[in-house]
């Protein structure tokens, strides 16, 4: 396009996918199509009542805050930290932004060297690279392994790079988004090794922390206390996406880190929204009503993640069992045959064949990092009112959840599973 | 330090020289000093109460909203310019971003091309192209000149370049911070002259234009309709700095950057507190109230504006009458003999002179991109409770407010000001 002088590393990027599928489904809606989104990952379950309360009783709050945040909101998010994960962390540690993206972004900005990560990966990480202009890698995982990230394959990673003293960050997300798979301790202590080995940072991104379904999240940061920064926020948890607050917790010796991303900040976004953290002291500081929001939460997702888990296993679908957050990662590997006969050979050709077949709207693989021939779908099991499900799982006895639950509580996600079902039978 | 590994372009970078300023100020009120605040330009106003009221109302938003901005918020920000300025924007046309500061970073990000802007100019244009690796260039302009870019300067910059092809955004901002001038019709007009002829865009930087302190704000816009960008907010007029909003308006012809801005926006900020937002719309919409909020905040600031530019003139201070927004720009030149004898050369050591001495806290002109021997500061007249002047204004009829409305309403204003001329008496 003349006079269109576009910065190259951005003008080679498209939409997020998940922007992409957001419009793609609103299009299809006009045509009065029946759509079964499975492609946002935006928390079902509304904001606790007492978090919303803060925010009204501080709506008039006008003052830019400090660049880092509100002192109090990182008083509490620290005790947050320390309080699940046994950690140390105080006030001076914890950097408040507008979203964990934008922080994640930040530090892509300000720190020099090369970033790595698994594939597949939230769909972030990557572009934001590409508009910085930075030097990153992927380092593939695989079913076998969960798709998770083992010590051998970062070990081989760092090894045939043949620069020990490479400056690296090592951004982990677990439970994962895309895959709704987790670390055990086990295998973050035998990461921890290589990561000892090659003096790696790691920004921990545990945005669905509190999401692990049996409420077991553990923390790399307990193993890896100096080098480990936490990602977290309210976006997940705490179901208030919209809201755009996330948090970065550092170790002391990564101050001059802290320090350069608080540049950063004071001349791009200055500061998180007042009012918003204000309200967000009572999200981190937590309650007994706060605890049993979660407690549901968990379990709702539990069983209706489970339960799509198992109907797909069943139709040998490569998928792992979900641990946490609300996604799960199917692989249509085994049926690559028939698919093929069907003119389907990549996960993009995959997703769209399945939305325009049974309006099942789900994520290829591909805008994860993964190769589009493994046919790999993400699915984000959240389209049901949590507000809802809350209500009724509390009227529940704290045993696992029947499945029946999936039917009453989230019929799209129950009528939609059924569709995608009858459309691999019919394969 | 080693194992601190920082991108160079930040490392230069030392923290946003307003930032600084606080935490001087900070430092010297735990030692029990006296200190008369004229550094951070924020407000002094309150949050219209109808503004406050839909922030309530809206407390449980809890959705990502789209990357551009809530529909009906842009719908009303189109509006607003159209009522303003008369112009003709949509919807579509508006970009909203957590702080005008955010969107025009992301400019900077997206845009190819050089930046230009007068000096002096607002403290974060060059550190965020600092940040980026930018190529960017200030125009200086001078006292005679109002500090104000004139179309001769702006010619004779472009044609020294030799390249009249070279892609450029120009960015502009009037009322200006930090000079409290503004550009009459006759002078944008003449700007556009050059504008025109060399295919220049202008960011328009106008967040102080409703605090024109007769109304009479005047957009580039409508001269230069087709490559004039509107950067705008709720931070200054609508005294909500902290709550972190600001907005573009572009020309349809440069959707190219808007769409590129989108992207970047999408794997950065995603998108701006839905709470926040839905609250805006009510501030852009506009009421009979907060028209009369305006009106007395316009004649507030005009009293002690020229209250304060009154007294530093009759002293030979060489010093632009304000027009708008709530800053003036002193420069102590005529007094540069005797400074030299205390050993004052640069602005620097005149504003940590005075405020060691005196208890003032200003801004030295150098931060702004003024060469430090033109002995220039920057004062911010809004350290007074807004609310309350407000109100008192309300109960007085509209003709211009005495000048004893300053010291009954602004008491650190009139003291530090009278400390300032008394320091100057004794020089």
């Amino acid at each position: 396009m003349k006079g269109a002088n576009i910065n190259l590393n951005i003008r080679s990027l498209k939409p997020s996918a998940t922007l992409a599928i957001n419009e793609r489904i609103a299009e299809l809606k006009k045509q009065n199509k029946e759509v079964y989104s499975f492609g946002l990952g935006q928390s079902p379950f509304h904001v606790p009542k007492e978090v919303v309360n803060e925010l009204i009783k501080h709506a008039a709050e006008k003052d830019y805050l400090p660049v880092q945040g509100l002192l109090k909101l990182r008083e509490s998010v620290a005790e947050f930290h320390n309080r699940h994960n046994h950690l140390k962390f105080s006030a001076e540690n914890i950097l408040i932004g507008p979203g964990s993206k934008e922080l994640i972004f930040l530090t892509q900005l300000v720190y020099y060297g090369e970033i790595i990560f698994p594939a597949p990966s939230w769909v972030s990480y990557h572009p934001q690279a590409k508009i910085i202009g930075n030097n990153v890698h992927f380092i593939p995982t695989n079913y076998k392994g969960r798709w998770l990230l083992s010590a051998e394959d970062l070990e081989a990673f760092c090894s045939a790079e043949n620069d020990p003293d490479k400056p690296r960050i090592l951004i982990l997300n677990y439970p994962s988004n895309p895959v709704g798979s987790t670390y055990s301790i086990r295998e973050l202590e035998e990461l921890v090794v290589v990561l000892k080995k090659y003096n790696i940072i790691v920004i921990s991104d545990e945005i669905y922390g509190l999401l692990h379904h049996k409420g077991e999240h553990h923390s790399i940061a307990t193993l890896y206390p100096k080098k480990t920064i936490i990602s977290s926020g309210i976006s997940k948890w705490c179901g208030a996406g919209g809201w755009r607050l996330g948090t970065f917790a550092f170790p002391k010796n990564l101050d001059w880190l802290l320090n350069g991303m608080k540049v950063a900040a004071s001349e791009t976004f200055t500061s998180v929204s007042a009012p918003i953290q204000y309200a967000a002291v009572k999200a981190f500081e937590g309650s007994p009503d706060i605890d049993l929001y979660l407690v549901h939460s968990q379990r709702i997702l539990s069983v209706i993640g489970n339960w799509c888990y198992q109907l797909l296993k069943e139709r040998q679908i490569r998928i792992i069992k979900p641990e946490g957050g609300f996604y799960i990662f199917p692989s249509f590997r085994n049926y690559s045959a028939k698919l093929k006969r069907k003119g389907i050979v990549t996960c993009k050709e995959l997703a769209e064949t399945i939305l325009m077949e049974t309006g099942v709207a789900c994520l290829p693989g591909e805008d994860f990092g993964l190769d589009p021939k493994l046919l790999v779908l993400r699915m984000a099991y959240v389209n049901f009112n949590g507000e809802n499900a809350i209500n009724q799982s509390m009227k529940m006895n704290l045993d696992p959840l029947p499945d029946s639950f999936v039917k009453d509580q989230s019929p799209l996600i129950y009528q939609g599973m059924l569709k995608l079902i009858n459309w691999i039978d019919r394969l």
